[in-house]
């Protein structure tokens, strides 16, 4: 995104993926866009696909007492969410990279940073089998929790914030028809679980579950009965069934690493935040890093104006600290946890018995679901 | 209350007091009343001194990072408080008693329930060197946290949920004139403080201590230090200074037990529940509990109707329940913990921004702080 962004721009940019652009294109991700992340992407021409496939929600579902309640996001809020998967906005996005001639490198390998405390840092990677060295005005790092961007900091300039949860999701793609047209948040006395979608055929589906809990000990039979469980509803709506044809479980966590520039080197997305997946808010959180940093790099292309660039840090950290209580909040509200006394659980229900009466709980959530503007 | 209310509606009651007259009413304790609470006490003969004396507040302060940011209750809610001592609201509630010749019993001694499983319990006690029983019909248990009603029902009946905090509260009496027109409730990195009042001349304040803090440590110089380095104020706000009268420290706890009836055994306020003092709840609280008691046993001695009565705990319950998560994330939100991260504290941070910032969230602590309607 942030390639694009600056090719519209005229500002060069060389992308450098280790994966390949096959495994890219089909490992299936996260689903919700905010309002801003569609409005981004209809404003840079990206918007075609997303309107003709993507599943405007103008609401979501909280489920708990054996009754489902509805939250009207574009009541409270005037906005919307849109569903559609991670990895159809990349194909979008590597499709119109490449069509513009883009310098996208997939498969690249053995990537490294060198001369970052100087003005033009370097990129040593090898790619089909040559060596290659970048010598750049700035490195982006895009490249995830995992990657090498953030770990080429210096430690001592960075402070890091973590709180990882005792519990994970046990995750299922599944070929079927939606369950419901909005996403389903369930709080059950046997933890949380989520009903969603990446298309009118395939759902994903989620139950909060042990962090080390094995994949080959749930049966297809075991995963419904547990979902349908924790699903409870007296109203007569029922979870649609089909072929599970992916299982995984996926670990929890907060983090933020802060500042995310150290000179020319600087940070966005997971490389520099990550949040649990309750409030829907990784991508989202991404969009809204490298909208910033296509701003001030075009501040400081086209004015000589660092100021943007200077203030990058701080800006997005705001925006990131917001999603990360809002998604811890979420998470807390949802998950029934192992210390958690039961003084925990009535708060927990009495919380979500508020969230959904009071017209201003209602609203809090709602806006920050949607997402503050951009 | 409860005593006053029945009274008007012809029922007899006998209230019995374990302290003198003069202890109860000089003991000062709670201050901010909710507008239910002024209503209830306006519609019942007993808000003439309230109306003259009671300070009416708009609002209350939030104080993080250096500023001071106000809430602004009524606009956000329509509804106020009131700042009027506990020990006023109780000696115009022991005068009115007194006045229409009420049988309200001081230092009274050896109180005991009996015959609780039958049609007709009773309280046996000591009161001025005699032993007394009173047969009646329905014991109601508004005797606090250590009082013997809740002890008195059977445990296996009850449910008790409990959380207490890792931190107490040191207040401070002090002779000075207010520093402020409306609560501050400060948030800073060595603790939480409050700057309240309960009258023109008499000021309160609270600072976040280890519960096992010792009042001999802290000398007046001592104490004023740690209030203004909590208080830290850039826009020229200070602290008024004057005599400290009283020193002591209170630990937190969260407590509820249900149900809060056993046969003709029914618990009101502390004796049923408590909660921390960071969202002024406590007394509120139990003025609500007493209300809803006294149209049950209205509805039951005018009608033969039972069904209120039946349904006081689970109704009670509800608002106890929003009351102490209000109470519970109020804490949170403004409490320092020791085993609380880097990232939780940041947490704080940025909810208390938006806290000041969303008029949704304003109106979500507004409308809890006033208190929903009874």
């Amino acid at each position: 995104m942030l390639s694009h962004l600056l090719h519209l721009q005229g500002i060069e940019s060389v992308v450098l993926e280790t994966r390949s652009q096959q495994a890219v294109e089909s490992t299936i991700r996260a689903g919700v866009l905010e309002q801003g992340t569609v409005d981004l992407l209809n404003q840079t021409g990206l918007g075609a696909r997303l309107a003709r496939e993507g599943a405007k929600h103008q609401g979501i579902r909280l489920a708990f007492d054996g009754e489902q309640h509805r939250i009207d996001l574009t009541e409270l809020t005037d906005r919307e969410i849109t569903v559609y998967a991670q990895h159809e906005v990349l194909k979008d996005l590597i499709a119109a990279r490449q069509a513009a001639q883009g310098q996208l490198l997939f498969e690249v390998e053995q990537v490294s940073l060198q001369q970052l405390e100087s003005a033009r840092p370097q990129i040593h990677y090898r790619h089909l089998d040559e060596d290659h060295i970048i010598s750049c005005d700035f490195v982006i790092g895009c490249d995830g929790f995992h990657g090498i961007c953030r770990a080429a900091m210096p430690g001592g300039l960075r402070k890091d914030y973590t709180r990882v949860y005792p519990f994970g999701w046990f995750g299922i793609l599944v070929e079927a028809p939606p369950s419901c047209d909005e996403l389903i948040y369930a709080r059950h006395a046997r933890g949380f679980a989520l009903v969603s979608t990446r298309s009118a055929q395939v759902q994903r589906m989620y139950f909060q579950c042990d962090p080390q809990e094995k994949v080959e000990d749930w049966s297809d039979d075991r995963i419904w009965h547990e979902l349908e469980t924790r699903l409870e509803n007296r109203n007569g709506w029922s979870l649609k069934q089909g072929k599970i044809f992916q299982k995984n479980v996926v670990g929890m966590r907060s983090f933020v690493t802060e500042p995310m520039r150290y000179k020319r080197l600087l940070l966005a997305g997971d490389a520099a935040h990550i949040v649990p997946p309750t409030g829907a808010k990784g991508l989202n959180l991404a969009m809204a890093d490298v909208r910033l940093l296509a701003q001030a790099l075009e501040s400081l292309y086209r004015q000589g104006n660092w100021s943007h660039l200077d203030a990058y840090s701080e800006q997005a950290l705001r925006r990131v600290w917001r999603a990360e209580h809002f998604s811890w909040w979420m998470t807390n509200m949802l998950h029934t946890q192992g210390e958690s006394s039961s003084f925990q659980q009535r708060l927990q229900l009495s919380e979500l018995q508020y969230m959904v009466k009071s017209r201003s709980a209602m609203t809090m959530l709602a806006e920050n679901y949607v997402g503050l503007p951009f």
